[in-house]
C-alpha cells in the first residue's frame, strides 16, 4: 500500500517505446524516471532523468538501480525471474512477479486463467515428437502450436492444418517446450487495458478493437464494434484477472469474440502497458501511461472514459517518414518514438484520430 | 523556412517549467531535445536528452550548444540580445531576436504594437523626477509606473493614484528608464496564443479569460465570457503582432476587454508558450508546447480547437502537496513541475478541468 508521491523516482526495466511513453507520463505528474536497459540509445533515455546501461543478469546495477529509486516496474513481460527477485528485494516492484511468472509462460497462463473461471482456447503441452502426435490427437484441426516462452507478434508459432504440419511444428519450437492450441473460430480480436492500484481499486478503458498485419499491431479502433453484452463482460473479464494476480498496474487482457454466439475466449495476457491502448494517449482524459504510474505509485487512478470515436494506427519502418498526412490533419495527434533507425517492421511511432468518423 | 524533421535535436534556453513542457512536447513528436541554463537541477533536465550548465553570457558553452542543435529556441523573454546573438550565428534561432528586442522594453514594446495600427494604453516614458512630473501631468491619474525592462508578475510596477504617489515611483523604479502608463479600466483580461510557423502560417486558439491574484495567474477559462465580435477581434490582433514581428514560434498577447464599448487594449506580448496556454495541454487537440516546436520546425501547425469549457489553475507553493482532490476528480487533469521546493507563490503545477462545467 506504500504511495510514492510526485517527486519521487521511478524506475523501469527496459528502454523501449513503451517506456518511454510511460517516462514522459510520469514527468507530466513530477515524477523522475531512471531507465535501465543493456543497450545504449535506448528512446527512454531521451527523456530520462537518470540512464543505467547493463544487463538483466548483472547483480550490483541492478541492486545499485533499486536502491535509486522509489517505485520500480518494467515495460515487457520478459524481465527474467532472477531479474525481478534483485528488484523486489532492493525496492518495491509494481507489477509484481507473479505477474510475470504467469505471463512468460503459455502453460502457466492457461492455467492461472482456467483456474480463474475464464474462458480460453483447448489447449495440450508437449516435449516431444510423440507428446505432439499426442496433443493433435486431442486437440484436432486446426491448431496452432505456439512455443511457451518468448514468442511474440506471431513468433514460435506454427499453424497445425493436418498431420503434415507436424514436423514444421518441431523446427519452429525447436523442441522447447510448447503447447498446442485448439484453433479458435472468432470474428474479431479486442483487449482490454484494466488498471489495478496498489490498493486494490480497479479500473477498465473502453474495449479495443484489433487488427492485425502479418501479426503485428495494424489498428486499434474504440469503440469496439461489440454488443453492450461483449462489452462489458470482456471488463468483467479483464477486472477477474487483475485481481485474481493481485496486480499493481496496468495489464492487457487479449481476448478473441464470436459474435453470433457472444462468446469470449481469452487468447492472452500482458502485465504492461499495450499497443493497443496507445489511443488513450489522445483519446482518454487519462493516458494508459498515465494510469500506470498512478497504479504503482498508489495514487487515485484517472478516469477511462473515450473522448469520441477513436482509430490509431502503427507506424512500421518506413511509414514513420511519411508523416506530412498526419501532421497536416487536423483531427490526428502524430507520435513519433525518437528512433532513429526505421528497419521494417520495427514500431516507429503511432497516429491516432479522435472523432475519425467525422 | 528550413524544417527540421522529427529525429532532429532542439535547443531550448531555460529549463523551468516552460522548458520541461516544451522537451515532453518534442519528444513526443520524436526530437531530442538540449536544455541550456545556469541552474543546476533545473526542471526541464529531467525530461532532456542533453544539458548545459552555463551561465547565459558563457560564449564558448553557448556555441558549443547553439552547434549541437538543429534549432534552438527559449523559455524566456528576457534571453540577452548577446546571447541571443552567439546563438543564432551559430545555429537558427527561432523566434528571432526583434521578437527579443521589442518584448524586453516595455516602450519598444508599446512603440512596435502603435507602428502596427494595434491600439494599446496612452504611455510615455521617463528616466528623471522631472520626466516624471510631465508624464504625470501628461498621462493623468490613475496611471502606472513600469519599469521597461525586466518586469513579470507585476515586479517593477507602482500604481499612481495622486502626485503624492511619485516619489514611491522612484523608488521602485530605481532610476533605471520607465514608462508611465494610462490606467485602463477593463472587464475582464484576455489572452491570445498564437502561432506562426517558419513557413508564415498563422493559427489562433479559442481566446483564454484570465484572472490574476497578486499579479500572479490564478485561473484560466475558454471560452472566454467575451462577444463572438470581441473573440474575432482578439485573434485578428494577434495574427496582426506575430505576422508584423515576422515570427516564427508561439507567442502570446495580452489584451484588456471593455464589455460594453467591445474595446481591446492591447497590455503586452510574450514571445514564447505562456501560463494561459496551459488549458490547451488537454483541453487542445494540439497543446500550445507541440504547436510551438511544429512551428520553430516549420512542420504543419496543428489543430487549435478547445474540446469543451476548460478551466486551469495555477498550483502555487504549498498547493502542490495538496493534490489528491485534483487526482482523484475525474474531470481533471494535474501536472506537476517535478520541482522540489515549494516556495511560496512559486509555480509548481496546474491543474485543468475539461468539460468544467456539466
Amino acid at each position: 500500500m506504500t504511495r510514492v508521491n510526485p517527486g519521487g523516482t521511478i524506475g523501469i526495466l527496459g528502454g523501449g517505446q513503451l517506456g518511454r511513453m510511460l517516462a514522459l507520463a510520469a514527468a507530466n505528474l513530477g515524477y523522475r524516471c531512471h531507465i535501465y536497459c543493456p543497450e545504449e540509445n535506448s528512446p527512454a533515455f531521451q527523456v530520462a532523468d537518470q540512464t543505467t546501461v547493463a544487463s538483466y543478469t548483472n547483480e550490483e546495477a541492478l541492486t545499485d538501480f533499486a536502491r535509486a529509486v522509489d517505485v520500480a516496474t518494467y515495460e515487457f513481460e520478459n524481465v527474467p525471474a532472477q531479474t525481478a527477485d534483485i528488484v523486489s528485494k532492493n525496492t518495491l516492484l509494481r507489477p509484481g512477479a507473479r505477474a510475470l511468472m504467469v505471463s512468460q509462460d503459455r502453460l502457466v497462463e492457461k492455467e492461472f486463467l482456467a483456474d480463474s473461471g475464464v474462458k480460453t482456447a483447448p489447449y495440450q503441452a508437449f516435449h516431444s515428437a510423440a507428446e505432439l502426435k499426442e496433443a493433435f490427437k486431442s486437440i484436432g484441426r486446426p491448431s496452432v502450436a505456439k512455443t511457451r516462452r518468448f514468442g511474440y507478434d506471431g513468433k514460435g508459432q506454427q499453424l497445425v492444418k493436418s498431420s503434415k504440419d507436424l514436423d514444421k511444428v518441431l523446427s519452429v519450437t525447436n523442441s522447447t517446450p510448447a503447447i498446442l492450441e485448439g484453433f479458435v473460430n472468432f470474428d474479431r480480436e479486442i483487449s482490454v487495458i484494466v488498471a489495478r492500484s496498489a490498493s486494490g481499486d480497479v479500473a477498465a478503458y473502453p474495449v479495443s478493437e484489433n487488427v492485425h498485419t502479418n501479426h503485428i499491431l495494424d489498428i486499434t479502433t474504440v469503440p469496439a464494434k461489440v454488443s453492450d453484452m461483449v462489452e462489458a463482460k470482456a471488463k468483467v473479464i479483464a477486472a477477474k484477472v487483475a485481481n485474481a494476480l493481485e496486480y499493481v498496474g496496468v495489464m492487457t487482457v487479449e481476448m478473441f469474440v464470436s459474435d453470433a454466439k457472444g462468446q469470449i475466449i481469452v487468447n492472452e495476457i500482458a502485465p504492461r502497458v499495450h499497443n493497443s491502448g496507445h489511443w488513450t494517449m489522445d483519446g482518454a482524459t487519462t493516458s494508459q501511461f498515465e494510469q500506470h504510474i498512478r497504479a504503482i505509485c498508489d495514487l487515485p487512478l484517472g478516469a477511462t472514459n473515450a473522448r469520441g470515436i477513436i482509430r490509431m494506427k502503427n507506424l512500421l519502418g518506413d511509414d514513420i517518414l511519411d508523416n506530412e498526412q498526419y501532421l497536416a490533419d487536423p483531427k490526428a495527434s502524430f507520435h513519433h518514438y525518437g528512433k532513429s533507425d526505421p528497419r521494417p517492421g520495427r514500431k516507429m511511432g503511432h497516429v491516432t484520430w479522435v472523432d475519425a468518423d467525422d
